[in-house]
């Protein structure tokens, strides 16, 4: 007879670890093409431990990249059905020296999991196996639940695109369930309701085609560092406004009771400032820092290079230069027009003389959920019964592409019940993810499937 | 019975190489302080050479860095003094792999003298040796002669300022005479009456104390490239002038009838245009391409850098940004005085919240030479009657500081007689100097001698 989940988690502590471990063993480093056959061996680990956890069926299906796990677990036709995200893959480890432990042989110290993924995607991945697995062995499952495990997060997400719209119907579901965000605090539960999108861009303004002497020519000549510098000065105004023409036109108008909720939302600002040492942080005027991130779009300069950068002097006008530029979209702001948008703008602020090419290199639209929904309640008081507290819904000013893709492609909303701490290192060296997090995280996500199903 | 110079040059021609082969064959690179044997080396060859061209007297001189040779022939107390300016020291000659012939194993293809240094300044300099010798073995040398030849010229001439200051009474004369510079083409001789003064600066702009996720701080926090691009832009305005307060101040006003002069130069625009690949050769409004370069300030960028360069996208906000920018001065703009002003507006227009350090690193004023002058008029005759042609005064847009340091610390104006062409490649892999203007140089430079002793 299986016992409460709390009983059921301290009796199997050290097994969920031990099987976590295997999997935070395997080198499975998306953007490396070196590791291709780990990506496969993580994807058949994942397939395993669904099987063994209690799915009916579980398969590894290759794409056109790095295969998807799929696996399900039917209770009734007349029950709801939960689609489980999360992804095997993880960022590369570079730089390696600066790890006190070596990132692929996970270890327990201070009370925290140490391993490239032990948080981002394996240990939030592996809350969910672990809560199914109570459910189905305690019987108390009373919904349909599948998992799709994909292996390109970290990479763009590419080929689930396609296997989303190969696979509609063998993924159709009531709601997305996903742990892949964070929390405000330990104790501070907080659910990512809204995420920003993205447009990504290269620029590159090309003047005479080779290297100037700057004394010979300068004066004479239009240097295209300069240009590219009035360029970008002309895409915000010094209020932080973005310049260009349509570029809020679809901006989401927040309400002033919805600004009011957000701005509750426990935040420090002299904490803010002093925790990435600035002294003055300044953003679109009329917003507070909170709402900048969350319900605004913003511009940034991504990286900006030209001519002589080494020690010392060199009088040269460049030939070319360059800038990486990337805006933030919020929900209802398309990337596509957006992208239009900024192309156009771009070739008419450019100087005569210089020739301007635009790159897009990358884009996704942003992602709101409501908080009305059954799902969002169900996930509410999970946190609440689990950590004491209602959690905060959050808009966060990252993107996920792939949700929003998920709501165009499966015509699903998603609900994002990540359980990450900002000291987690995500994509860093020293990845970790506390122990005490990660059970009650299997807890947390236990009560969402009763929750949810009653 | 010494003959008439051109006869001579017919019949030294070969012995004349064969000396500047041996100059020639010394790799005394002055950037690369592994050379600083070779700088001892071609010190001596050159003082050898100053001897047995006639010289009364020459001595290799230590200074801090690398020795000033320094030669003289006295004729009489009161016939007029000149003093020979030139240097031995050359650049680097990277990339290796781009030169048809090894840089220090000089031979004759195609007319040209092919070698490292064969113009800037061995080749150059070597014509007033062979000159000189003609002069005095000729018994037809009327003034006095000293020779200064440094080591350190393509690295900024330092030590020769000291050592000018230290003797200035043994460096006493009526004339520099300088052959470092360039004419407009084979058959259109050019003196350069001016040279603008140059101030180079390192911008560091410093945001976050560590790059930020552009997601999760995009819009609240000032990006570093972003102000930058603002900073840069506010330097000068859309019609290319510098808005830094006070820059124009000193700037020289020019005459209509000297403006006019100064555009009769031949010059092409589309010529130059095709030369540089550009479709618009923008400028200062008011002036002419010639006039920008020649009597005009201007203000580039050198280099900008800063975030992510790689390939692909990084989502970051960069911690820093910097930019290489200097402005190219005309005479009587104070570089000291450029750079306070410079300095404080940067300060002034940089956006709040963001560390802005300005870095002088190095400067030099501009330099202009009276067409009236006995010297001039004496190197405009020798000219003439070996080109067919009176020479046009040329202002130049490039900076030799040392020739307005000349004029600071040994009061004495320089009479820029340069012979090279665009085509020698100087600094570059193939340097090359054409025979032919190497011989025509020699004969120049000894009617010089005639005309002004007259």
């Amino acid at each position: 007879m299986v016992t409460d989940i709390k009983t059921y988690i301290e009796e199997n502590q050290s097994r969920f670890l031990e099987e976590l471990f295997g999997l935070l063993r395997i080198p499975s480093v998306s953007p490396d093409p070196q590791h291709k056959n780990d990506m496969h061996r993580a994807a058949e680990y994942v397939c395993n431990a669904l099987l063994e956890a209690g799915a009916d069926a579980a398969r590894v299906l290759s794409t056109t990249g790095n295969p998807v796990v799929f696996g399900e677990k039917t209770i009734g036709k007349g029950k709801p059905t939960v689609l489980v995200y999360g992804h095997y893959d993880v960022m590369p480890i570079e730089p390696v020296e600066s790890w006190k432990s070596p990132p692929f042989e996970p270890e327990i110290r201070d009370g925290r999991i140490w391993a490239r993924g032990a948080n981002d995607d394996k240990g939030q991945l592996f809350m969910h196996l672990k809560a199914f697995e109570y459910l189905v062995r305690s019987q108390t499952l009373e919904c349909n639940v599948k998992f799709m495990i994909e292996g390109e997060e970290e990479i763009g997400s590419e080929s689930l695109k396609e296997f989303c719209t190969q696979n509609k119907e063998m993924l159709s579901a009531d709601v997305i369930l996903v742990s892949d965000t964070s929390m405000i605090e330990e104790n501070i539960p907080s659910i990512t309701v809204g995420l920003r999108g993205i447009c990504y861009f290269e620029v590159e303004i090309a003047g005479p085609n080779r290297e100037l002497h700057s004394g010979l020519y300068g004066g004479a000549v239009i240097n295209p560092a300069n240009a590219l510098a009035k360029i970008i000065s002309k895409l915000t105004d010094d209020q932080y406004k973005v310049k260009i023409p349509g570029f809020y036109d679809d901006v989401e108008e927040i309400s002033e009771s919805e600004r009011n909720e957000l701005n509750k939302t426990p935040f420090r600002l002299e904490e803010f400032k002093d925790s990435i040492g600035i002294f003055d942080a300044a953003g679109e005027t009329g917003y507070s820092t909170l709402e900048r991130i969350g319900i605004r779009p913003s511009l940034d300069v991504n990286g900006i290079w030209g001519g002589y950068t080494g020690e010392g002097t060199k009088t040269i006008i460049p030939s070319k230069a360059y800038a990486k530029i990337s805006t933030r979209l919020v929900p209802h702001q398309d990337p596509e027009k957006i992208r239009g948008l900024f192309e156009k703008h771009l070739l008419q602020i450019a100087p005569e003389g210089v020739n301007v090419v635009v790159k897009y290199l990358h884009g996704g639209a942003g992602y709101v959920s409501p908080v009305s929904s059954k799902a969002y309640h169900a996930a509410s008081m999970a946190y609440e019964k689990v950590f004491g507290k209602k959690p905060i819904p959050v808009r966060s000013g990252g993107s996920i592409p792939i949700i929003a893709e998920f709501e165009r492609l499966l015509g699903l909303k998603s609900i994002l019940m990540g359980f990450g701490l900002d000291s987690d290192a995500i994509h860093s060296p020293n990845e970790n993810f506390r122990l005490n997090v990660f059970l009650k995280g299997i807890e947390t996500i236990s009560y969402f499937y009763s929750f949810f199903s009653e």
